[in-house]
């Protein structure tokens, strides 16, 4: 009867658990587009799912672009001129401004100010902020922080280089029985971040856990690599196997207490387009659909019209639409273990149909075939509720000519996949459907 | 100018009243899928229409199935310690459980209320139940009956037999010009129910009478036969011709008070599906529309893959959705006289699409024709409601390059189809419109 | 970088006024399909574009109707037995049904009053009517006046005949880059009604004079001919050459205080039919869109099934449905100064799409470019503000592979064409984009 059919996601309880702490332990790291920090991400990783990290060059040329230097980073801080740090890299690494060249120099406020970025409007916050392909350095507090510093002068160091290295990303490829794949990717460059993205490493480094031990008819291919930089890099080097990709999801930002929200493919008919829109009627209906734009992750390079990949983004609040984006508030308590498991739950079920689908033909098909006769049928004709019962087995005994799949038909009838899959099943058992 | 138009049903109070009286000549009659009741409903239907009844033997094989026994019932009742008949069969043949085996047995109640159906939340309607294709035997009555009676010893007594024999239906066909063929279905199966489904026989008795005496371009085929193996047993005794169907109508159901639903075939696009559609939004805009759903009527087995003929279901209030529904409430009060003349009226303005739509070809279609000179336009070009009159013939003109029907035209014009179609009568007689 | 690309209509104050005083000036002509009237409104266009007049004789054959003769009228009145002038067709055009046959009698009121038009709900104003391609004479009056005649013996004149001359139709042709025509087209034979058609006029000749000196790509054909025989006249002299017709556009009654309403094509989604509502929708949200019908003005013809051209309709308030249609309050009041400058602006907008739209290609279609390399983009790539500033760029790179165009581009990211196409400029200068 083939591989069991969920229609409810897992008790989340151990899972969220499990996955809030996996979140918890790469969450301190300061991670940036290269370096260290996301080597060391990545090592977590690789104790759940089976990665292999790849280290490409500095200058190594992808496409348009170039890989970056290494950049390390020790210490940085803001000193006053009694030597209490007011700004320091220690308590929180948003406080650099991501890959900032080093700096030391003694500089008054005023033109401390213009290296300096706050959110006044969120004067508690301290903003998430990115140097990447410039060379320059900064701070980031919070606005109320730096209204409270007195007019002096400040020591400001930040002890960083930017050094010749590589690019570090992980993969994990886990063969299927065919050789069509499935790609599931998470950017790995954010610092602590809790949500975006260590949320998404940590439910798809359990997902491959997870499916690490079971039938596979896709071959699964795992990604977590730096935003933009890293899916281009790892694009350049997969340029003429990526047309094996069936499938693809984006996994960030998804242990908010948000409602699930899919943003489709460029073509915006993809299966998983048609997947997702699925699972999550059915198992979120709360959940919203997006169309696809060319702003986000890193469905801007696999839609990018060279590729066009088959690949949508899974989320919960939207990325820039909720007052705890990129700033130090998307923190441990602002992920939650039942929504990390709640996404798991439906990538697992979207993996099902992806796994289940398929098209088959009815062997008895003019007329119906007497159900009754083989007990699958409610003898009481007359009772009124009898339909209901029998409903899904009549729907695939109507639809099942050859070209419909089963995710046509669930659609069709408007029920789950998982208990279309399951009744097909029993019809399949019966010789009353066959591979089509 | 061809056979006139109707744009609104006639008038329904003679046709009404007869309509209601061939439901209450079928109402009282004890029908099953095979035996004297049926036969004895056909031959009241063969005084409408001319009807040729076929018997197939029990034992034949009709696809996955076998034409049943005949069941022949004389008596059937339940009779207290002191031979009062607290459930008897003579005073409603619902009482007994359709097809039924033969029982004489003396039962204590407990044991008795087993095989004994009743609709506690309708506590005094009797239900509808069969026991086809199962060897059983029940009784159905009023929930307040059942509950008065005192706990003592009954009497159960069924004179019933299953016997080889043969299953009946009926079949008219009115040859046409052409050999495509239009359907007209009815399930003549259920007993004392006067809605579900006199009111479809009586109709469609009606109809054929009616269609008896008319120029017919397309032949009319009219089935009477029990529902599900009646069906069954037709399409497996014509597998060879049903090509020729090229539109087809179930009518069940349509003499209660609600509006008209159309259930659409499993195509969804069939040309009867755009029919009934047009035609319910001019002359019933309360109706409503329906996908179709493998669970119903008869379109069940016309739709199944192997078939999928383009077959759709007319009934007013849906089955299964009312109070009524397959219960004693079912009656001849239920039924009334002018929707069952509605209903005809449907029909046969459905049939006035199907025998006049053609497709015409304008004669000049390098701009407008000069209609004035022909006498057809208002000369006051200035008049602001010219264009109302002669908005069809405008419509007709403009639309008509050879490709697109009458039907098209009128779809598109948001006009009935009998104006565009009496309109075309016009420009084809100035010779502006020949058949494309 | 092309012809710059306004992306709001101009300061209207001036153009509004200079389309205003042109209105006023053709106003008080007595136009009709022929004759004098025309000829001379056509000359007063003729100092805004190059128009060249066509004469077609009386009795030419077109398509099925025939060029009419000549009308010609000098003087028409009712005069009361005193000798006053109760209606005077020097007071206003409408008095007389135009193209009436001359009379000159004396009658009694009861018989002259089946020959005078008017207005009862509307007592005050003073209908349009027409006797075209009949015989007949006729006055039209307020109802209020009429009512108050004395029921005495009136003297009737009307000093018109109808002579064999010719029709007369405007056209000016401004040769582009290729011979892909757009069509721009005006009803010129209404008599004294500013909105309905002095407007349409001014409209397009005024545009006609702003295209003369720009660049075009395509070639611009204006036509101003009366009303339906003058298209038909038109089409049927340019039969063979009409199939260069890219787009177009009938102009007519734009300039009433009404939002702008954009009447498709016959073929609904003709380039003109999808480039009409992307302006409208940006520029004049407030407007409405209406499906093509096989009435209103000259589409009938254009949109006729042996032409069936790319060709809308826009107006402001829908004809027919304003109280001062076909009336004395279709006055110069009526027509306002902004509303003129503002139909202008949405058609110049439209002609800015027709001339730049075009298919464009991606040169690094792998991934995205990298664009703040090439100081196209935000270098603080953590900036939650950043995505809008590039947005147009995204969508442009990411659309672009050569089978889409800017038009494509700019509905799929619900942004206004001149914004894509400004942007599509830069991306060319980068060298990005090149054409498909």
């Amino acid at each position: 009867m083939g591989a069991a059919i969920r229609e409810e996601p897992r008790p989340a309880d151990d899972i969220g658990a499990a996955l809030h702490a996996l979140v918890a332990e790469l969450y301190p790291i300061c991670r940036s587009i290269t370096g260290d920090g996301i080597r060391r991400s990545l090592a977590i990783l690789g104790r759940h799912l089976p990665l292999v990290l790849h280290e490409v060059p500095t200058g190594t040329k992808v496409f348009d672009w170039t890989v970056p230097r290494e950049w390390r980073i020790r210490d940085a801080f803001i000193e006053a001129a009694d030597g209490t740090r007011v700004v320091d890299f220690r308590a929180h690494n948003l406080h650099v401004v991501n890959y900032s060249v080093g700096v030391d120099a003694v500089l008054p406020l005023r033109e401390l100010r213009r290296h300096i970025h706050t959110l006044p409007a969120q004067p508690d916050l301290i903003p998430y902020r990115t140097a990447y392909y410039d060379e320059r350095w900064g701070f980031c507090m919070a606005h109320r922080a730096l209204e409270a510093l007195p007019d002096s002068t400040y020591r400001v160091r930040i002890d960083a280089e930017h050094v010749d290295g590589s690019l570090t990303y992980g993969e994990c490829v886990l063969r299927g029985e065919t050789e069509d794949e499935v790609l599931l990717s998470a950017h790995a460059c954010h610092p602590s971040l809790a949500n975006d993205n260590c949320s998404g490493m940590a439910v798809l480094a359990m997902l491959g856990a997870r499916m690490a031990h079971r039938r596979r008819r896709f071959t699964y291919r795992f990604v977590f690599a730096p935003g933009t930089i890293g899916a281009i890099t790892w694009l350049a080097r997969n340029q003429a196997q990526v047309r094996r990709i069936r499938h693809g999801l984006i996994v960030a930002g998804v242990g908010d207490a948000g409602a699930p929200t899919y943003k489709r493919s460029q073509r915006g008919t993809a299966p998983i387009d048609r997947i997702m829109a699925h699972v999550l009627r059915h198992q979120a209906p709360e959940a919203s659909l997006r169309d696809f734009s060319p702003y986000g992750y890193d469905e801007r390079q696999y839609c990018s019209p060279g590729f066009d990949l088959p690949v949508g983004l899974l989320q919960r609040s939207p990325f820039g639409e909720f007052p705890e984006y990129h700033t130090s508030a998307d923190n441990l308590d602002f992920v939650q273990p039942q929504q990390l498991a709640g996404a798991l739950g439906l990538i697992e079920t979207a993996i099902e149909v992806i796994e289940q689908d398929r098209q088959l033909r009815n062997t008895a098909p003019f007329c119906e075939p007497q159900l009754g006769r083989r007990g699958l049928y409610g003898a009481l004709g007359g009772d009124a509720d009898a339909a209901k019962r029998n409903l899904a087995m009549l729907w695939l005994l109507n639809q099942s000519d050859g070209t419909r799949s089963l995710l046509d038909i669930a659609e069709r009838a408007d029920m789950p996949f998982a208990t279309m899959a399951a009744t097909a099943s029993v019809l399949e058992r019966e010789g009353l459907l066959v591979p089509a």
